[in-house]
């Protein structure tokens, strides 16, 4: 352990999930705090936590686990907020910071700000990382290295506990990016939302034609589909809650996306191959500037695709 | 070069695309003809082909490349085939066996029967293979190891001539599936074609969207949209080919999908989270199917995960 100042005194980290268990890592490696308080309702994410040395003490009771914490991240799903807030309030120290980890911003934080003593105490975030598993043996420290943490204040929050939330994300391998809670929940909802949801769709959709086409589904699920299961076997919980959260948005993208399709079904049921050539051959491009943007690399899927 | 048994004496690849290059280059590795011919209309194909050694003889000239071929395996976009056939038939010996690598076959074979000297000559097949790049300089040896490849018969097709077709592919390295084109069509439309039309509608709904969040679609990529774009940037002569040759299979599943994601719409507008939820969980259960039929594995994403 070395001697370098803490960021924080003590850290809660409310929920013990992929995000809460990977922050719980990824904070022990980094030495940030002093010390780290877990919070979880269900005994087996607790034992879990234990034999995984997740923090260095796990609780279930949440005013014991936030009591001398001056950084709470609430890491539970987005309609767990509201009952946590309430029951943890009384028993937080004066200029503790609360901050979350949600995936959806401007509902969530207008359901929040009436039960706050104070709206400044509140700083929402959101790291732009996961993988499709969950639970506390999903967690591992490297999770949000080189990968984005939006940070979306609230009007009458102090710029340095912007900064500390900031450097908190820093110190765990992440770049910040700080905008409005209306932006975030919009670029979400094209970029995150609307793909989740249509891998949802197209998986239920194959899942009911099961009986028809027998296991072949599964059998030649490399050819494409097998890209959408892995997406759409992320937590039912916390997509359930994103998708309540961040409704007008995702319906607006639904609709746009849903224009579109019809489209493209008038141009192959008339056959109109030069539209659907144009078409395929715009998205391509969209294509080339991700990899240009480094934010994916040519042969990402090689292996993959090699799997049949 | 061993002395065991040719399969093959000659064999001519039409077309030397990512497939047509991947079974050059496999072909050479299994050694399983005396010769392999290539033929490309582009120069380009041409100088590349040479540059890499795909085949021994690579010709600009239909009739040419598959004179003294025992086999002529046709790797070009659905649209080019009754061309292609009508040009190649009056040039080939007796005995010699015409097969592809088409993503389509109910109306392709349509419209080549009638073309055919002989129907038995026309042995179809599909590799269910490839990775969303394109070109010649695309192949590789390994593209069918332990991969599908279906072969659709026709009613005349020779039974001799089926096993060749079948003991060529599984020297390839792959396992073979036979079962009828309307089947192939299904199933393919459900695990392939709807998923790449899919994508490539999703990724165009937000290139239009771009403007409105300007360079936030690719930064935040990662969040489950990258994903999609990668499969978006298959070929697109290729696919508008596909869609145009399995219209109404795929007509239908587009239709299931539309039907699912109108009631999926539904539920988030009216906040029906138990729905919403029912449905996220079954969807998981496919992909656990998928897992352990071995068509994925759980850490198949890992890495790209950790890639912001």
């Amino acid at each position: 352990m070395t001697n370098k100042k803490k960021l924080f005194k003590q850290i809660t980290i409310i929920g013990l999930g992929l995000i809460g268990s990977s922050l719980a890592l990824s904070m022990k490696k980094s030495k940030i705090s002093s010390k780290t308080v877990g919070y979880s309702r269900s005994s087996k994410t607790r034992n879990t936590s234990k034999r995984l040395n997740l923090v260095d003490k796990v609780s279930n009771k949440l005013e014991e686990s936030v009591r001398g914490s001056d950084l709470i991240i609430i890491c539970t799903p987005l309609s767990s907020y509201s009952n946590i807030i309430k029951k943890i309030i009384p028993h937080i120290s004066k200029g503790t910071i609360i901050s979350d980890v949600g995936s959806a911003k401007e509902k969530t934080i207008n359901e929040i700000i009436p039960l706050l003593s104070n709206d400044d105490i509140f700083i929402p975030a959101h790291p732009i990382a996961g993988t499709e598993k969950s639970g506390p043996s999903a967690g591992f420290a490297e999770l949000f290295d080189d990968r984005w943490c939006i940070i979306t204040p609230l009007k009458n929050n102090k710029k340095s506990h912007i900064n500390k939330v900031k450097n908190l994300w820093k110190s765990l391998g992440s770049d910040v990016e700080v905008m409005s809670p209306q932006r975030h929940d919009r670029v979400m909802a094209i970029t995150s939302h609307l793909p989740h949801l249509i891998a949802y769709n197209i998986v239920s959709t194959a899942a009911d034609l099961e009986n028809v086409t027998k296991s072949d589904i599964i059998k030649y699920s490399a050819s494409g589909f097998r890209d959408f299961t892995r997406i759409a076997s992320s937590d039912p919980t916390m997509w359930r809650d994103i998708f309540l959260n961040n409704k007008e948005a995702v319906l607006e993208m639904i609709s746009r996306f849903t224009e579109d399709l019809t489209a493209l079904q008038k141009s192959i049921r008339w056959e109109d191959g030069k539209s659907l050539h144009k078409l395929f051959s715009k998205t391509r491009k969209v294509r080339d500037k991700i990899i240009s943007a480094g934010q994916d690399t040519v042969d990402a899927d090689f292996g993959r695709s090699k799997k049949r």
